[in-house]
């Protein structure tokens, strides 16, 4: 098994494709360059999505999120670009992701975009007492 | 009575078929195995469950999580496989079942899983003062 | 005034039929046994209702739930019972029971159950500023 | 000015009737006695309403809430009596009282009860960003 | 630039009367006298408003909060006066005064009033993910 | 790159517009002068923004703060012409702005601005359990 | 194995009798009954020990707190006899045992006792940085 | 490399024997079985040690604490034999090693034990302001 | 001004090598890789020292700490080498540093090492009411 | 009376010098420039000490601290010097200034300095129980 940083996104086959459920990831350990001035930046990533046919191997994300650690990169389009990554490997029922940057020029930011499934329906939620 | 982990789940008469009622469980001691390298994995469970004619009995239970310490498996697959064993054994009205698993390759994972018998509506929540 | 553990639930005329209101208690000393292996259970109990006619006396509920220290019970089941005699003795608009079960075999357990007057409509909430 | 507990509750007008407002006070200085035991209980009262001619004056509800010093009272029926002598002093458009009792043989009570005039409507909340 | 406290609300053009936007502001600092015993009170009031063609202004707003010091009133109606001369001053589209005041007689209280422009529509709330 | 204090705010087209998202930036370095006494104010800024076809660039949002360093303001107009410069920087689809402004005279003042594109539905929010 | 509450306090011999070392339990499971009413009291003992030659045996300290269940005791002395059988069985270097008991007359009592042998010193205490 | 659970401790030599420093780990993934049911138990250790020639390599604890995962230990020695394998691996000037225990028959257990140098001198802590 | 990561810690004058006096900084943007693995790892430091006639630069400590983004380095070992190199550079009178390493293999990490010169006395703490 | 930036530090006769007390001030709203890049830093000051002869009057404080707004300054040596300054114009028995600065490149950093006279021997704490 290869350890190196891969902008491969595996998958593995849904276990459960009858029903919707949710999958959250924190990823705490990202870190890119900035593109302007060549030094690091650092995230913390939140994954949720529901997934279709198929979920994200988690070695394979590691990999990938270790992929952009010599790489310069803007937050909102990295987040973005991210996410269409992560779509396209997966094609879900729907996704969230959210990149918390640490503070920059004295300025903190959050970049948090989604995919829904137009033919998708949210379940209704159940509140149980 | 014997002590052994066991894939079987017991259940016994609903003693209150006649009303919705909530039953929560939480299980913080479940591992189990990696199924690409063989090391320990660590996951709480919660479930909670609107039953109908069964309810699963909690020693069984224990003995039902204990019998995965042994095995290898995906975080995705082994959260639908006990929600479909615990459907199975008890067919409830209503059924969540939330693995939330220890960091590995410094990624935290939940997976939440839902049923819903098509036939039964949720209570609608009563708000006292 | 006898002070003895006692099935029976005493009431007393409700003070004010001719309005809804609620009645909120915290009973956090119930214990039982276990009826598989005779060991002390412990559990503490919410209870939340609307009455009609009839309140539940306190010192009547507390000696209500004395009545159990030395008999076996599931959990679904005596809290399903507990909120069934409640019922019976008040007969009230509306009724909810919790029952919070300390851990036995490393998981913990909740049970909530409610009961609701088919003729009786809940107030709508009325929020102040 | 005379300092001796009372019933009697005094009013003074509504400086602005023309608008709904709220009024919350906070209580924390209840006793009376049990009139089962005679022993001293101790109690919290949160008042909120909307008034509508007239509004409680703060000193006679001061001494009025010092009348019930040497009665016996049960926890149920005082609540709901305290809030109708406000509703007959005052008439308001809307009024909350609830009180939280003091643990008594291990259980907590609190009762909750509330008057809405029904030719009254509730304001819209408005939620400012 | 004299200092004194005074009666008086200055205002200065809403900056922007284009679009619906909240003033929100804390004011800890106020003090009036008891009406019937002389004695200092004290109160805290949160002030927030979407204004229309004025805002208030900030100095004139704290010399009007300190010309109240000598003088004595009660709680219901001060707040609703203060209230009144805002809307005065301001004739704003929404406005909401809440008076804080410190415990007298062992009780705490709180006066929220509100006033809303009968033609004024409150914005729809955006949530954002 | 020259770092300078300047009114110019730099955009970068927004790289993915096929989709709405969130910005959110936290900007607690802000300080002007107060118009009336010429003493130093101090605030933190929340922006949060859906772009439509240009993201407002970090450094040049830091040098378009500081630029204010030297001006006398007043808080209620600063909020507001700083979300009109955004606005006519990046056009967006949804922009809310809050100014938190630290106690003067006593008194904390928050000014919270939004605009929204008349054109634009904001996306309903998915809840997954 | 039989499992019946019992006054018999089973040790093991100190697997490290040659070093000092602290063994500390929480015990939250206790009930007894009042000695002049008969009714149940509820308590939480913490136990803390630096053994010497024997170890006190987990499940027959269970059932050895499980055997007040029917008896009737005083607060100070059932915490100080508890203390007494734990020092015969185990005849430690230090012990301390704590008894946090539920309000009774609208009182909490708890009571600590310590045994300390004299021939024992306590170890330095070392603060890492 | 192998992944197998061991009970052989590597080390490597103290990169700065010249200095008292504190080395500190949190090991939340210990599990072993009990010796009188068989049955799971669960801990969690905490181990902070001043190294003297040799430091404990992580991989090789991983693997040392899962070598636990099929055997029967009771908490007061298994606690003092990981102390005393983790002393002969190291030979350390100073370690304190913590477990944690899960709740078993109602009761919570931690096991404290430390070793010290007899002729080492724990550093005089330095507290700056 | 060059921005590149390096090896070498610039310093200036200590301005006031007159007083004992305390630099705190938290350095959360620290990683290096496994030198086992090639993985990436990740920590935040914690650097406080009483300076004696110089001072780390900021600027240099950041591309200091960058310089080890691309290098294999054991916990242990990276902590003390950096301890040592910062010693090297400004020769404190005392400097602890503490690394806090995400965790790998299911297990959290400090380390925590101090240097003190021996001709160095700290002051006396001051504790004011 | 003027105002304007000063690095005057006028002062007032302390009015109790015949006991050691605690004068404590938190300075929220410091800025000055970098004096590398001429950009702003942000920090906040907390002065507390027990003065002699003289104490720092209040708005003088305010208007010394304003006149760094425009200077550059290195962390270490500006909270020096703030020190020293107040040492000259007060005198004081002990002072103790600490300086939080914000992040700049990704590090946070605080300097505490203290002034201790020679003569002065701090107060024993009094704790009461
Ligand atoms: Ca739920
Ligand atoms: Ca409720
Ligand atoms: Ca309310
Ligand atoms: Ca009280
Ligand atoms: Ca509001
Ligand atoms: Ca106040
Ligand atoms: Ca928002
Ligand atoms: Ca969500
Ligand atoms: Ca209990
Ligand atoms: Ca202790
Ligand atoms: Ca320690
Ligand atoms: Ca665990
Ligand atoms: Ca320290
Ligand atoms: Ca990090
Ligand atoms: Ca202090
Ligand atoms: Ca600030």
């Amino acid at each position: 098994m290869t350890t190196q940083p891969s902008k491969q996104l595996d998958t593995f086959p849904n276990p459960a494709p009858e029903r919707d459920y949710t999958i959250r990831m924190r990823i705490p350990e990202f870190t890119c360059l900035c593109p302007k001035t060549g030094q690091p930046d650092f995230a913390t990533f939140h994954l949720e999505y529901v997934p279709d046919q198929a979920c994200v191997e988690l070695k394979s994300l590691k990999l990938y999120m270790w992929s952009f650690r010599d790489e310069g990169h803007f937050h909102e389009k990295v987040t973005n670009d991210i996410l269409q990554d992560l779509l396209k490997a997966t094609n879900p029922r729907f996704m969230r992701l959210t990149g918390v940057f640490n503070v920059r020029g004295g300025i903190d930011t959050s970049i948090i975009a989604e995919y829904r499934d137009p033919a998708w329906t949210p379940p209704t939620p159940v509140q149980l007492p």
